[in-house]
């Protein structure tokens, strides 16, 4: 078994501050020739809705105190992490997969998600990507 | 080193969402012929506790805006992770450990949890599993 | 490409409980001779800034009905997830990292974290220790 220069993310959240953290890492990966495999599931599918994007305000809850200071700040430096992914993905090998089980929980179609989304693949396919990846994430 | 054709999962939480998403990697990962450990910690051992079985409605508090209707379609799909756990483990080779540790800060024994559960082990044990596995998952 | 006998951390979260995760995780990994490197972003960042440790009394809302079991428990026992990493890194290579990028975002400067912190590093130095990690979790 060979491993590849890839990092595969299973994203499970999908609270503005962990999409944050997902594209700084898929950005810094990117930028290090490394491959990167984003599949979608659950609340981390439910982000990349056309109808949640722009709307989505959630942060972890456990931090709620302290959250109203990070947004304020990631307004002031425009941190948007759909854009910041966007460019990631102009600059590099990055693909975002949804989860079909999931999809299918949720009642989902493929023309439900922002284009960003490149396609719906089974856990199967999520297996093959992540076993031999150098860094496996589930976030 | 040699890899492993294993997924490692070090599952801390409880929920259900999170619960399910376990199912659905033991299934796919059993039925590509990987083996399967997880290791249950915290919140993810108390799911496992023969008083939780069947009482446990949580959901990620994050989201709990649109888990009303992620239970709904569960159940209209008959979706039960413990049961699919447990068909995954007819099916393959999946193992269920119990983190000593936590056991003992939780004052739970063997005994306390579901059948499903293999053994309780410390964490040195945990480890030298996910060492050599492919897939490391800290859920 | 060698896998390093190394567990790779990116520690998102800052709840006690997760923080004693993390504690075990690097005490058993430091004691089979692993190297562990803890890259802290985000509310992981925050529980080790001077002005958090020793009031820090969150845990997962999720199972906010068990935690005072939990807290109690860990009283009891004596359990502090910081002295615990003190500990571990006195017995062996344990290295805690700060984000840079998020450390601009929460305006935190080295000086402003408890001691125990070794750096502050870019995503690239986290990519680099993590692509060739034995385990990589995401906490």
């Amino acid at each position: 078994m060979r491993m590849a220069n890839r990092m595969s993310i299973l994203l499970f959240s999908g609270t503005r501050d962990k999409l944050t953290s997902v594209a700084t890492l898929s950005t810094g990966a990117v930028a290090m020739g490394m491959e990167v495999d984003i599949f979608l599931a659950y609340w981390g599918m439910n982000a990349f809705r056309k109808s949640m994007i722009g709307t989505n305000n959630r942060f972890d809850k456990d931090f709620e105190d302290m959250s109203g200071t990070l947004a304020k700040n990631m307004q002031a430096k425009n941190i948007n992490w759909l854009e910041n992914l966007r460019k990631a993905k102009a600059n590099g090998n990055l693909k975002i997969h949804v989860c079909s089980t999931v999809a299918d929980l949720f009642e989902a179609k493929k023309e439900d998600f922002d284009p960003i989304v490149d396609d719906v693949i089974g856990i199967g396919g999520y297996i093959e990507q992540a076993k031999d990846a150098a860094i496996t994430l589930y976030i």
